[in-house]
C-alpha cells in the first residue's frame, strides 16, 4: 500500500543569490512525494487549478507517483509561492503568497487513500490535517509537519492533530514555539508528554545543520551533509521528510528501533542535500538510488568516531 | 610541556533567563585552561588588575593550572564584561566593555613559555597573537580564535597569523565572514588554501548545533550534547577549545591523524556541555575527568548509525 502524502502543490517563484525561476513546480507535497518515491509507492494528494498541466504531473510519474488524489478544479489557480533568500540562504522573505484552490481545499480521500498504512500530512491548516487523519483508520504510521501560522492561529487543532500522530517533523524554531521551550530536546520532551498513546518521536529539522530525532528515551543528531554550494534550500525539509518516512514506510513489517528510524534519518538527510544543489525539483526529479545510497555512507564516515 | 594559553582574564557580569551574576571570573584564556586542565599540564597568560585576587587564582590552582604568566598590572582593573542573553539563548547583547589592564597588553613570554608546544591564542587583537606565535618557536601544534570586530579591523594581520598555526577554532558566522562564504564547509576549505605549509585545520563552532572539523581532505561533524537546560553560555566555545586543544597536547608523540582530531572534537563538545548548565566557570571547576568520558561515550552513542 502506498504512502499517501496530503499537502500543497504549487508553483515557486524563487530568487537566491545564484540565479531565479519565475515559476516552476514546488510544493511541500512534491518535494516529500518525489523523495519518498525513491522507497516506497507514493500517492499525492492535494489541489491544482487549471494552469497546473502536463509538464507537471509528468515530473510526479516519471517517478511513478500515483496522482489520481489530485484535485483539478475547474477555473482555479494554483498556489503561487514567491520568496527571495538572503546571501548565506539562512533568511528568506516571502514576496507573495496566492492561494488559488487551497483556499476551499476540503479533502476526500479516496477509498484506497483512506486504507493507506503510511500518511504524511504535509503543512496545511490543522483542520484539515485532522480531517485527513480521521479519515485514515488503517495507519502503522502517521507524521505531520507544520508552521509558525498554525501555531499562532490554531493551536487548540494543531495540538489535538498532534496528539493523533506517530511523529511530528518540524523546524527546530517552531518546536521552540510550539512548546514554549528554548531547548530542543526539552520542547521535543515536552510535546511527547502530550499524548501516552501516539506521539513515538519528535524530528526537529535544524536546516543546514541537519536534524535531530527525540523519543521519550533516546537521541540521535546527524548533520546536513556539507555542500560548498546550495542553489535553492526551497523544499528541503519536505525532501528530508520524504525520504524519512519513505524509508520507514518500506521497512513493512519491522518493528520501528532506534536502528531504523536512525536509518530514516541519514536517508532524509542524504536526500535533502541533493534537493539544494539545484532549483526546486530539478535534481532530484533526476536522482538516481545508487547516489542516495553513497551519501549515505558518506554521512555515516563523516560523524562516526571511535 | 605545558599547553601555554594567552588570553583574557576577566570578570562577567551575565544576565541570563535563569538568573544573573554580578561579578564572576571569565575570560577566554580561564574557560580554555580550565577545561585543558583535565588532559595536560596548563600555563595561562594574560594581564590582570589589582582587583584580581587569591579566589580567583585558587579556581585555577586547584586544577593545577600554572598562573606565574598572569601578569599583575600596579593600579590595573581586569577587563570586564557585561552581557545579557535573549530567552533562547541564542542572542545576547554586550551592554558594557571595559579592556582594563588589556589596553595596554603586550604579551612577553616567559623562557619556559616560549617553549611550549602547543600553544593556544585565544581571541586578542592579531598583532599581538602574531607577537605570541613567533615567540614560541618550537610548537607541534598551534590554534587561535578570533572574532568579528578584528575581521573587520585588523584583517590583514588576522590573515598572517591564521597562516602561521595549524588550526583555527571560529563561529560559523566569524568563518563565513572572514573568507566570504556563505557555506561552512566552502568558507573553511578557502581558509586551508591560504597557506600551502600551515593550516591542517579548521573547527567550526556551531553554538548549540555542535561543531565541524574541516581539513583539507576531510569532513566531522559532532552535535552538541542535548541538554533540556541551559544556564548561561558564557566560555562554551572557550571551553570547546580547552578540550580540543587539550586532548591533542595530551597525545604526545601521536601524529594527528582524522581519529585523534575526531575523539578530541568528542572531548571539546564534552567539556562545552558542561560548562553552560552553570554561571561561568561553576561547573567545570569541580568537574570530574570520568563525567567527560562518560558523556563522550553518550555522545557516540548519540550520533552512530548503521
Amino acid at each position: 500500500m502506498p504512502v499517501t502524502v496530503v499537502g500543497s502543490i504549487a508553483f515557486d517563484a524563487v530568487k537566491t543569490p545564484f540565479g531565479e525561476r519565475e515559476r516552476m513546480l514546488g510544493g511541500a507535497a512534491v518535494h516529500f512525494a518525489l523523495a519518498a518515491s525513491f522507497f516506497d509507492e507514493v500517492r499525492i494528494v492535494g489541489p491544482v487549478g487549471e494552469d497546473f498541466g502536463e509538464a507537471e504531473l509528468a515530473v510526479l510519474r516519471r517517478r511513478n507517483i500515483d496522482t489520481s488524489g489530485i484535485e483539478h478544479v475547474a477555473g482555479g489557480k494554483t498556489f503561487f509561492w514567491r520568496g527571495e533568500y538572503g546571501w548565506d540562504l539562512n533568511t528568506r522573505e516571502t514576496l507573495d503568497t496566492q492561494l488559488g484552490v487551497f483556499e476551499s481545499f476540503k479533502p476526500k480521500l479516496s477509498p484506497a487513500a483512506r486504507e493507506s498504512d503510511v500518511v504524511f500530512l504535509a503543512n496545511i491548516q490543522p483542520d484539515l490535517q485532522l480531517s485527513v487523519r480521521k479519515q485514515c483508520t488503517n495507519t502503522r504510521f502517521a507524521a505531520l509537519d507544520t508552521m509558525n501560522l498554525w501555531i499562532d492561529t490554531a493551536r487548540e487543532s494543531l495540538v489535538k492533530v498532534i496528539n493523533q500522530v506517530d511523529c511530528l517533523i518540524v523546524n527546530d524554531a517552531e518546536l521552540r514555539q510550539l512548546a514554549g521551550k528554548a531547548s530542543v530536546v526539552g520542547a521535543a520532551r515536552e510535546v511527547l508528554s502530550w499524548s501516552k498513546t501516539n506521539g513515538r518521536a519528535v524530528v526537529a529539522k535544524l536546516g543546514e545543520y541537519g536534524a535531530a530525532l527525540i523519543t521519550r528515551d533516546g537521541y540521535f543528531s546527524i548533520p546536513a551533509f556539507p555542500l560548498e554550494t546550495v542553489v535553492d534550500p526551497t523544499g528541503a525539509g519536505d525532501c528530508f521528510a520524504g525520504g524519512f518516512v519513505g524509508y520507514i514506510a518500506a521497512q513493512r513489517d519491522k518493528p520501528l528501533t532506534p536502528t531504523l528510524l536512525r536509518r530514516a534519518m541519514a536517508y532524509g538527510t542524504a536526500i535533502a542535500s541533493f534537493n539544494v544543489v539545484e532549483f526546486g525539483t530539478e535534481r532530484v526529479a533526476r536522482l538516481q538510488m545508487h547516489e542516495i545510497d553513497e551519501r549515505v555512507v558518506d554521512l555515516r564516515r563523516m560523524t562516526a568516531f571511535s
